[in-house]
Parts: structure tokens; C-alpha cells; sequence
């Protein structure tokens, strides 16, 4: 296990819950780290994004694992969203997931969600997680259901989910599009793994979910909405005389977000 | 010569100058094809860091014809930055240059700045401008001189390289770093080809650039600059409670830049 996997898994036990901001390529991901956050994930709406491939349904599995290669090259931990695992057999999924933990990455997010909307069958996904463990023990394996996503968030149906997940070996459970706080809390209270939320703006605080039980909030693909209005209402403002936001990095600090890593190895464990 | 390209030369000669916002991937090309700017650039800056590798060194190739392959589809026209064009010959860079054309691209920025800081030889310059325009005519070859970005701004020395750019073919000019007005208007007026500057927040507007004579106004790397500060800006938020920004474009808004070109045949010149 290498050590950013170890790490990562600690910061799953901290004191507060580990908030995972999500990126897409590396200078979204550097300018996350060199901002301090102690971890970074993937958000695979962004990386279908910036390739102009569609989202959720596999087809960018390149472009994940290129971008894979790069991140784990970054000074923190790194956890890549493989969506479903990029495979049609479990065996399948567990290659894509130890040649992650060969690069260095500390963990992956696998998802039931399937590209038709439906929900995958959770015999075949709890197979899917115990190959992976099997493959990459120290990966930290965050098994993602769509139950809210995709949904109505069937309460039941998402605890029976969990526990199956929890079973197979999985490290940790996201349930993104849960809001409701006594939903949150049930979810939290009913697996001895943390558990990971979606944070959804106007309805969800750090401390909130906190309090009731979350271990880790993601971003999702927040960040990768907030660059591209960015990039609109910036490009507007020059366009029609409007004023440009303040306190940009200026060229020679994204350039140092290139150079920042440039003598560190790759991490082969 | 393209339908693309025909349009791009003609909004170097519209009543107002043509703002050209730079984009590094197809999801921040698209919200700015989306948002109604007549045509998009790219940013070399932003390619590199998409990568992480670095800028203006002849490095991103590769990147940046992958791009160059999927913006072509957008429903408006697209100049690539080439850099110094990728290639130690003239017949090099205008096989890049072609390439480009081929796949439906309507312009390229090819500068002078080498990677060491110093300037190439103009007579060099000259021959590779010509061999791009001999390989490609109806690409549009917007000729970069670095003497103000890399340099001190010699006036004379830029003048000199814009004529004799001009003289070999090119259809554009280029003066990034150029800030004080009367050296705007000694540029626009110094050569019959449309002039191109880089803006300067807080130093330029577009109407004050239209009437020293400019025809075309980039953002280079300020789109970039402007996303990782919201990257970074709204990861803080999150963390720390605070506000995240209000009107962002929704996840099935994103979804929609993917599928917006999807019936789109590659424009194949």
C-alpha cells in the first residue's frame, strides 16, 4: 500500500469529515492541492467534459486513466471516478482498478448506476468490489449507489445496498443526491463504513453533514460548473466593457502549477 | 477553403473588432460556442496545464491536435495556437499546419518566442509563414511577435517583424503584452493587415482598442486564470461555508455542451 493510500484512508477518521473537491485535468487538480486540500478526487462529468465525450456511460476510460497517471504524480492523495469500472466483468473492473493502485492512485469510486438510468444488480457489484479488494487491497474502494441520483432515494433499497456493499469489502459508501438531514443520518448511522455525500449548495454545510454522521463530502462536478461560468461571465465582461474578477493567479503561478511536481517520481506502490 | 475559415477571415474585417475568448478543452470551448462569440481560440497556456506539461515549449503537440480534432466540430470557427509551430522546419510546421486546415480549422497563431526567451531569426520566420500559407492558403495565419511579451517592446524591432511577416504571407499579426496606446496605433497603422492584441485587464477595453485601430482582441490565458480562481474560490467555499457563486450552469447544461455538435460531421476542409 502506498503511502497516499494510507493517508487517504486516515483522513476518513479525522476529526472532521474529509471534504474532496473534485477535478478534471491537472491544473483543476494542482490548483486544489497547492491550495492545501489534503485530497483530491475526479469528477468523470468533467473529464467526459473537457474530452467532449458523453458522461456516465464508459466511454472515457483513456482519458481516466491518462489523467489518472498525471494526478498521482501530485504532492496529496488522489481518488479516480471510474464510474461503472470500465469493464463488463469484475475480473475486468479489478485490472482497471490495480493498474490505478500501480500508479500510485489511493482510491477509486465505482458506481451502480448504470448508462440507461437503471441500477445495476447489487449481486453483480458486490462481485465487483471483492475482485477489486482482491486485486488492489489497499485501494480504497468507495462504493457509490445511485439510489438518490438516479432515483427516487428509495431509503430502503439504498440501506440494503450499503450493507451489501459494506460486505463485499468496500472501504467506504457515497450516496450522492441525498439532502434530507434525517435521510443523511439513517444512511450514516446504519453501516460501520464512512460515508460520503454529495454536497449540494443551499442545502447542505460542511458542519451540517458533519453533524449528522457524513465522513466525506465531494464536490462533484460543482467545481467544474463553477470554471465554466467563469469562463463565460469573464469572457462577457471583456467583450462588453464589464470588469474582470480580481485576484486571478497570474501566468507565472499557473506555470508554477506545471513545474510543482516535475522532481517528484512516480509512486510505484 | 472552408465555410469556417471564409467566416473567420471576414470577422477580422466586421465593424467591430473581433474578441476572440481562448479555450484550452472542448467543455470550456463550448460554453463560450454556446454563449454567441462569433469564433474560439485556444491557449497554449491552458493546454499545457490541462496536461501538465509545460507551456511554449514545444511540448503539447499532440494535446493540441486532439483538441484541435474535437473543437473543429463546433458550430463556429477555430484558431489553434501552434506555438512556434511544433516542428524545427518550415516544411514541418507547415505539414502541422495542414493537418489542422484538413481537419477544419479556420486559423493558427505561430509566434516567434522560443523557449530559451529569445527571439527566432525573422528571415526563419518569414520562410515558415510562407510554407504554411503554400500548404494551407485558406488557413488564416495570425503571425505572433514576442518582442513586447518576452522583451521590453522595441518598437522598431516590432515594426520590422510586422511587415516582414506580412511581406511572407501572413494574414494576421499578433503584438501580445502591448499596452500603452500610442504604441496600440503605431502597430494598427504600420502594416495593412488586421492587428490582434492580447487584453490587459484593467488596462484595456475593447472600444478603446477599436479606435487605435485594432481588429482582433484575445484573452490568452485570462479564461484559464479565471476558472482555476473559481476552481479554488468555490472549493474554499465549500470548505469553509461560504457562499458558492449563484448561477452556474446545471449538470444537464453540461451534459448539453457535449451533445450540442453530436450530428455534426467533422468539416473536412
Amino acid at each position: 500500500m502506498s503511502t497516499h493510500a494510507e493517508t487517504f484512508r486516515a483522513l476518513h477518521h479525522g476529526e472532521r469529515p474529509l471534504v474532496l473537491p473534485n477535478a478534471w485535468d491537472h491544473a483543476s487538480a494542482a490548483v486544489l492541492a497547492a491550495a492545501g486540500f489534503a485530497a483530491v478526487g475526479t469528477t468523470s462529468l468533467g473529464v467526459a467534459a473537457a474530452a467532449g465525450k458523453p458522461d456516465a456511460t464508459g466511454a472515457t476510460m483513456t482519458e481516466t486513466l491518462a489523467l489518472a497517471r498525471r494526478l498521482a504524480r501530485l504532492p496529496c492523495p488522489v481518488s479516480v471516478d471510474i464510474e461503472g469500472g470500465f469493464a463488463d466483468t469484475p475480473e475486468g473492473v479489478a485490472g482497471v482498478a490495480a493498474e490505478l493502485a500501480a500508479l500510485g492512485v489511493a482510491g477509486v469510486n465505482i458506481e451502480d448506476g448504470r448508462p440507461d438510468g437503471t441500477l445495476a444488480d447489487i449481486g453483480e457489484r458486490c462481485e465487483t468490489i471483492a475482485a477489486v479488494k482482491s486485486r488492489a487491497p489497499g485501494l480504497f474502494v468507495n462504493a457509490r449507489t445511485d439510489t438518490f441520483w438516479l432515483g427516487a432515494g428509495d431509503l430502503r433499497e439504498t440501506l440494503a445496498r450499503q450493507r451489501a456493499f459494506a460486505g463485499a469489502g468496500a472501504d467506504g459508501v457515497f450516496v450522492p443526491g441525498v439532502a434530507d438531514g434525517d435521510d443523511v443520518r439513517a444512511l450514516a448511522e446504519a453501516v460501520d463504513l464512512p460515508l460520503n455525500v454529495l454536497f449540494l449548495p443551499g442545502r447542505h454545510t460542511v458542519a451540517g453533514l458533519a453533524a449528522l454522521g457524513v465522513r466525506r463530502v465531494s464536490t462533484g462536478s460543482l467545481l467544474l460548473r463553477a470554471a465554466l461560468h467563469a469562463v463565460r461571465e469573464t469572457a462577457r465582461a471583456v467583450a462588453g466593457g464589464g470588469d474582470v474578477p480580481a485576484g486571478l493567479p497570474a501566468y507565472a503561478d499557473v506555470v508554477a502549477l506545471l513545474a510543482a511536481d516535475t522532481d517528484q517520481p512516480l509512486d510505484q506502490s
